[in-house]
């Protein structure tokens, strides 16, 4: 297939939606803006061969996690996604590998509505880079940030925690919905997604929100079953607890709230979302770090987890 | 250098402009919207080493052709560009390379009040990839597109043309003053940025606006001085009227009009921009294929060019 022919088959594929006025084929994109009261959201990222898949990963599987990563930023603002355009670097034209990356975003796509409104294709020497950029829209005011964390807030995270590694960072679903919902019906002070694991990104929130530290309570952490089972796997594994704070792209959203919100929202999470687990994991204090409390007492929590053999956090003055 | 603080390094010199509500550092960026009037404009576009630069070529033009490119891209819709997000995928962390490479998107995003608002550094296993997302606006219903180009239409294009390797495909400025003055002015019918070659890039217009073919005058191409000098390089140069019309990353704006316009807007455009060549080269005709007239009689031209030998154009029924 020759590779004009290939751009027509993919443009031809591509989800539009109503604020679309030029979709793919013209020099740029152009889209309506039709509430001036919403503000725009924008967004870029890459997923690359060899760093976030592997030559062997099924291309759906390509397609969906470099959109899905896209769409996750605009669930951890509560925006809504409009639009994305793709880039697609690789080394010829593998036309089926390319159409099948174009199934997986453009599944994706269709369930949330986002129009996929440009997609170039270049060469580059070896492996597979896909980029999506997307535009979206949040209530002007509304959106959710890093800064806007007190002392004192409720920390929660929804889903599992760790592992994601054997799978879940192929697959995993955006949790817009959640972040809609939870956006809607509560004043969250802060959100981001997990993308570098629950100690990194929580350390993003304090710095941003100029907040000093956060307790976590060891038995709230919602490990997944994929990490117990991997601990278990001779004597380089990981403890699943320490999966659960470092594990990178859970795509999970952590977020804070005023400690009065806290039980309300738990309650109204369950009834609003039965299947998917909601867990208050901690609280941000005045102390500075991050800070794991488990049946031993508490821990300093770093980079890689936690400290086996530090007892700093257990009564020095 | 670390990477963390290179990054702050590189936020704190991002252009800003006041659309900006959330700049870099967050999940996504957050940009007023403040005309209602005005629709979106959405483009990405990547530069890749050993494709679009060498890894010999000063990261800062890099950077310049990078952000340029996309650029250009709007000034062919006639619209502004508002904001842009990078993504930058390389081996390592060469903390001075990636700084140049800011340092040249940066200078020419302050010149046309792009506020860089998102920057992503990802590893690949080898080499260097910049992709440019960016937004703007235009006049709802004002866009420039491909595909308005009527038969009859007189055909211009700005600047000179052919090799644009010699070094001018990294340090072209975009034509964005030139084509919100002539969509201020003028009805341009329809319009392209030179990438792939005058003849490739004109029979996108052809095809997008079903019109059959269209007539250039040899004498009226603007060949670049480089293009000539190149054509004398030893027996494989190409000649320079070829060079003319199939070099790619030209980046100047070919566009139609009506004929009746023709006259008027040559004599308005020196006057506005007397140091820059603006040339009618031909126009737009129901005989199919792209056909050049010159001395020697009427030839077709394709993607290589012109064909030396053929006379299919000459006086055949």
């Amino acid at each position: 297939m020759k590779e004009f022919e290939l751009i027509e088959r993919l443009i031809g594929g591509l989800p539009g939606n109503t604020q679309v006025v030029v979709g793919a084929g013209d020099d740029c994109a152009v889209l309506r803006w039709p509430d001036p009261a919403r503000e725009i959201v924008f967004k870029t990222d890459a997923v690359v061969e060899g760093v976030h898949f592997t030559s062997e990963t099924a291309p759906e599987r390509i397609g969906h996690k470099a959109l899905a990563r896209c769409l996750s930023d605009f669930a951890a603002m509560s925006a809504t996604p409009v639009a994305a355009v793709i880039t697609l670097a690789t080394k010829g034209i593998d036309a089926e590998r390319i159409e099948r990356i174009y199934t997986g975003i453009n599944a994706l796509a269709k369930r949330y509505a986002v129009a996929v409104v440009g997609g170039e294709t270049t060469s580059m020497p070896s492996g597979l880079l896909v980029n999506v950029a997307a535009i979206g829209s949040v209530e002007s005011g509304k959106a959710i940030l890093r800064s806007g964390a007190k002392v004192g807030d409720a920390l929660f995270v929804t889903g599992e925690l760790g592992g994601s590694i054997e799978g879940k960072h192929l697959d995993f679903e955006p949790r817009l919905a959640e972040a809609q919902w939870l956006a809607e019906n509560f004043h969250l002070r802060s959100m981001i997604d997990l993308s570098d694991g629950l100690a990194g990104d929580l350390r993003q929130i304090l710095k941003a929100s100029s907040v000093p530290g956060a307790e976590l309570l060891g038995s709230a952490l919602p490990i997944s079953r994929v990490a117990r089972i991997r601990a278990k796997q001779g004597d380089l594994a990981k403890p699943a607890m320490a999966a659960a704070l470092t594990d990178g792209e859970d795509f999970e959203l952590l977020f804070s709230v005023a400690p009065s919100n806290a039980v309300k929202l738990l309650d109204a999470w369950r009834v609003q979302f039965p299947k998917t687990k909601l867990s208050c994991i901690g609280r941000l204090v005045d102390r500075p770090g991050i800070w794991l409390r488990d049946a031993t007492g508490m821990r300093p929590v770093n980079a890689s987890g936690f400290d086996h053999f530090s007892d700093s956090g257990q009564g020095n003055p």
